[in-house]
C-alpha cells in the first residue's frame, strides 16, 4: 500500500514567524516541509536560502525537502546540507553535470532528486535512475504563486510512475503546483505519493482540517 | 549636529521569528532595519527576498533599508518597493545603467543609494550625486559573516563625507561590516552617520544594552 | 485539404524600403510576413527588433510571424505583441520555462510556437502540445544566410506532422531554410503547410512569379 | 572656429522607409547619420543591425556613426565595418579589452570612440586618448526613448572637452539624449561639437526647419 | 571484425615532458592521443589549449583526438584544427547550434563528434547522425580525475552501438572514464571500439605492458 | 638600489618539453617563471592550467608567477596555490570582490597582485594597496601574441611607481608585453622592476645571451 506524504510549502507561510509556522503545520500532520529556494536567475524571484533553513531546522523533526530553483546548483548544495536539509532536488536544466550534482547531494548525506518543469521531458531520468531518491513533477511553472494545476501534468506523473516502478527502486514521486483537496486524489491516482501544497494549507486558518481532508481524499485512492 | 542612526542587520537575527526580532530591536532603539539580500550570483550566498521583507513590514514603523547584493538589480527593485522597502541600495558593479537604476528606485518611492565594496573607488558618485540619498561603504567584503572591520575603510568614509558635504545635499553615509561598540566612535569621526551592526546586536542577549552603549560612544564624537 | 501558406522572410528584403517590400510581397500573394529577430547572442548576428515590426505593421493586413532567435525570450515578448506581431515563436533552448513563455505569448494575444534547430529533437513538444499553435522546423542553422536545405529535416517534418495530427489540434507546421520552387513540393509531402522563403522570393525581380510557381508546385502535392 | 555637426538618430525615423528618411534628412542638412544598435542584453531593447546599415549605405554619402549598445562588442565590429559604417563607438563597460576593441575598429578602417553613460566617469579616456577619434557623452540613459536631457551631463561635457583639448588631438565630442533647439547652444557652450537628435528632428514634419534652427542656435555660441 | 583503438589521455601524462610522453605511448602501441581541454567554465578545471596541441603535433603521427570540455565551442574549433587536431568532439549542452558546430569541425578538415555526459540522453544523435564521425560516451563525470566507471554507462554504450549500426555509417564509439584492463572487454562487448585510458596507462611504469594487456582482453571479445 | 627581475613567459616556451625549458631559462639567469593562464572567456584563448603548473614546479626553485587571464578568479586560486604558485595576479575586471580575491590569494600563502589592461585606470589600487604585493602593468592587450609595446604604458608605469612609493610598502612593479633588450631600460626608467619577456627570450637560441643583455641594459638605469 502506498504511503502518502503531505509536504506544505513554506513559501505560503508567514515569514515573520517561520519557526511557529513549521511547528504548527507539523503538529497538524505534515510529513515534511517543502522549502522553495529561488535565486532571481533561474526564476524571476528570490526567496530564502540556507540561513533560513538552518533557523527552522531545530523546530521540526520531519524531513526538510529543499527545492532548488537556482542555477547553477553545485556550490550551494553543501550549504543546504550543513543547514539541515534532508532532501535536495534541482532542475536538470540548471546543471551541466547532472550525475555529478546528484552524487554531490548524496555525498553530503541527503536524498537527491530531479525536478521537471511542465515542458521538460523525463528522458534524463533513464540514465540517472540509480542515483535518484525523489522525482518532483512541477504542475505549474516554478517561480510564481497563484497558478492553477496544469492538467497535462497528469500524463507526466503517470510516465514517471512507470519509470520508477520499472526501476524497482524506492523513489518518491512528488507533485508541486496547484494541489488542493479537490484534485489530490486524482493526482495520487496518476501515480504521485508526495504532495506539495502551499496556499492550500498555509493560506487557511486550520492547517489540520486541510491536511485531514487531503488524507481522507487520499484514502479513497 | 549630526543625527546618528543604528541599523541592525537582519542577517544576524533569528530567521525563525523575524517579526519578533525586528519588533524587539526597534523597541531597543534601532532607527532602521538593514535587510541583506544575496542572490548566490553577485555573492556566493543566498539569503532572503521580497516576500520576507513584506512579512516583517507590518511589525515595525522604522525604515527598512534593503541592501541588494544581487546582479543584475533592475528587475527586483519594484518587488522590494511593493514589499515595503524605504531605502534600496545596490553596487555600481551590479548595474550597467547606474543612473537609470537609481532613478527606478526613486520612481518607486524609495530612497536610493550606492554601495561601495572595499576595493571600489568612489568615482562613480560624482556623476550621480544628485540622485543619491544614501552612500553605503562596505568595511568588509559582502556575502560572508564573521569578518572584521577593514581599517583602510576609514579613509574612504572620509572621502565620501567630503563628497557629500560638497554636494550640499542631505545624504546618509552608512557603514556596514565589523561595526561594534569599540569602533563606532572612530567610524563616526571619519564621517559616517548610519551604522549597520549584525552580530554585534542580534548576537547578544540584550539588544538595548548594546544600542545604548553605541549611542554613548556616538555622543562623544 | 491542406491550406498552404507562403511566408516570405523579411531578412532578404531591402531594409531601406521595408514598407514597400512587404506591401509588394503581399500583393504578390504572400500569406504572412516572416520576421527574423537575431540578438547577437543566441545567434552571431543582429537584425531587427520591435520598432521595425511596428513600422511595417500598418503596411500589411496579413499576419506578422515573428521568429525569435534571441535568448532569453520572456522580456521581449510583450514588446513584439505591442508592435503588432500575430505569431511569436522561440527556440526551446532559449527559455528555461518553455510552458510559461508559450503562455506569455498567448496571454498577449498572439499565436505561440516552438522552433526546432536541425539537431534539436521534438521531445519537448509532447508536454506543451496544448499550448502550441505553430511548430517551426529549421532546415538550416539559424543566424546565417546562404545555406542549403538539410535533407535530414524531411524526417523531422514527418515526425512533427505525426505529433500534430495525433494531437487533433489545429497547428501550423512551418519550415524555414533553403525552401525554393524546386523542393517545396517535397517538403509539403513530408508534412509542412507553411513555407518560409527569403532569397528565393525577395532576391528575385518578380515576387509574384515565384510565389505562383510555388503554389503550382504545392497544387501537385 | 568649431565645426558643429548635426547627427540625426535613425531611431526616430520611419523604419518602413529608411532609405528615403536618411536621404531626406541629409538633404535637410544633416552632417552624419547616427545609427543606434541595441541587442536586448546591454540594454533592454533590440533595434537594428549590420544588414540595415548596409541597406541605407548607398542612400547617403555622409558618415554613418554606429553607436553600439551591445555587449560584448568585438565580434560585431567587422560586420559593421563591412556594412559601411564610418564611425563605431562602444561603451567601456561592454568590453573587457577596451584598447583592443578600439584598435579593432581602427584596423577595419573606421573611426573609433567610447560612449559614457550618465553615471560613468571619464577616467578610462586617459589611457586610450591616442586611439580615440570620438567621445560620445550620453545625456540620457541608453535604451529608451522619451527621456529628457540630464543637466548634470553639462559638467561631464566640459570635463571631456578639457581632456580632448589637452590631448591636442582632433577628437569629436558628441552628445546624445534630449538634444533640441532649446538646449543645443548650452550644450555646445559646455564643449560639445556633434549633436545627436532623434525625435527632435525625425518626429517633426520639416527636417530642414529644425536643423536650420539648430544651426542658428549654434551660430550664437 | 571490429578494429579496436586505444587512446591514452594526455591528462595523466607528465606535462613537463609531453613530447616524450606522447612519443613513448605511441611507441607502446597507442592508436591515438586523447587531448582533454577544460576551460574552467563548462567544467571546474582548466587544462591545456591549442598551443599545447600544436607543440605535441610534430612528435606523433597518430590522430590527436581533442575532447572539448568548454562552452561555448565554436570560436575555438578553428584554433584546434590549425594546431593539428584530427578529431574534435564537444558536448551537445555546450553549443546552441549543434549541427553548425559539427559542420564547422568538418569544414576545418577534422572528424567531428558529440560527447555524452553520464546523465545525457542520446536523442540528439538522431538528427545529426549524418555529420558525426565519432560518438564519445562519458563513463565518469568530466572535469575530475580519480573517478570509477559508472556501470549504468554500459546500457548507453549499447544504445549508441545500435544507433550507429542502424545508420550504416562508419562512426567510432569511444568511451572515456575508468577504463582499465579489468573492464575493457566488458565495455567492448557493450559496443565500444575506442577506449580512452588515462591513469591506467600514463600512471604506470610500462605503457606497453598495459596496452598489450588491454589488447589481449579485447582479443577475447 | 633597485633589484631588477627577469620573468620569462612560459607562453613562448616549447610546450612539449616544459620542464627542460624552465630549467634552461633559470640556468640562463631568469629570476622567476611567468605563467600565463587563459580560459577562453576573459580572453579568446586557452592556454595552461594548474596541472601544468604542478608539473613544472619540481624543475625550478625560482618563484612561479601566475597571471590569471580568467574570469571569474576565486574558484581557481586554491588550485594554483596547491600546484605550487608563489605569486598570483588577476585583473580587477575579473572579480566582483577584489579585496576578497586578494585576501584569498594571501590566505593560501601566495603573494597577491592586480593586473591592469592598457585602458584600465589604476584607481582601484588606492583602496587595496595594503593587500597588494605586486602590480602588473600590461603593455599589450592580453590574450594574443605578436603585439608590440604600447608607448602610452610608460605613463602608467610611472603612475604606478608613484603610488607604490607613496605606500611605503615593498611591492613589485611588473610589466608584460613587448619587452625586449631595446626598450627594457626605458621601461625600467619609468619605474618597473620586474620584466616579463616571452618571445624575446624563449624564441631565441641562446637564453643566457638575451637575459645577460637585458641585465646590461638595466645596469645603465
Amino acid at each position: 500500500m502506498t504511503t502518502f506524504r503531505i509536504a506544505p510549502s513554506i513559501l505560503s507561510a508567514d515569514f515573520a514567524r517561520l519557526g511557529e509556522e513549521v511547528r504548527n503545520v507539523v503538529a497538524a500532520g505534515a510529513d515534511m516541509i517543502h522549502f522553495d529556494v529561488m535565486d532571481n536567475h533561474y526564476v524571476p524571484n528570490l526567496t530564502i536560502g540556507p540561513m533560513v533553513c538552518e533557523a527552522i531546522r531545530p523546530h521540526v523533526q520531519v524531513p526538510i525537502d529543499v527545492h532548488l530553483m537556482v542555477k547553477p546548483v553545485d556550490r550551494i548544495i553543501p550549504d543546504f546540507a550543513k543547514a539541515g536539509a534532508n532532501i535536495i532536488t534541482f532542475h536538470p536544466e540548471a546543471s551541466e553535470h547532472i550525475d555529478r550534482s546528484l552524487q554531490t547531494i548524496r555525498d553530503h548525506g541527503c536524498k537527491a532528486g530531479l525536478v521537471f518543469n511542465p515542458a521538460t521531458p523525463l528522458h534524463v531520468l533513464e540514465n540517472v535512475i540509480d542515483k535518484v531518491d525523489i522525482v518532483l513533477i512541477m504542475s505549474i511553472n516554478p517561480g510564481f504563486g497563484g497558478q492553477t494545476f496544469i492538467p497535462h501534468t497528469l500524463k507526466k506523473i503517470a510516465q514517471a510512475r512507470k519509470i520508477i516502478d520499472e526501476s524497482g527502486r524506492d523513489i518518491m514521486l512528488e507533485v508541486d503546483g496547484g494541489v488542493k483537496i479537490e484534485n489530490i486524489a486524482e493526482i495520487a491516482r496518476a501515480g504521485a505519493d508526495t504532495f506539495v501544497a502551499g496556499s492550500a494549507i498555509f493560506g487557511k486558518p486550520d492547517y489540520k482540517a486541510i491536511i485531514d481532508a487531503m488524507r481522507v481524499e487520499l484514502s479513497k485512492v
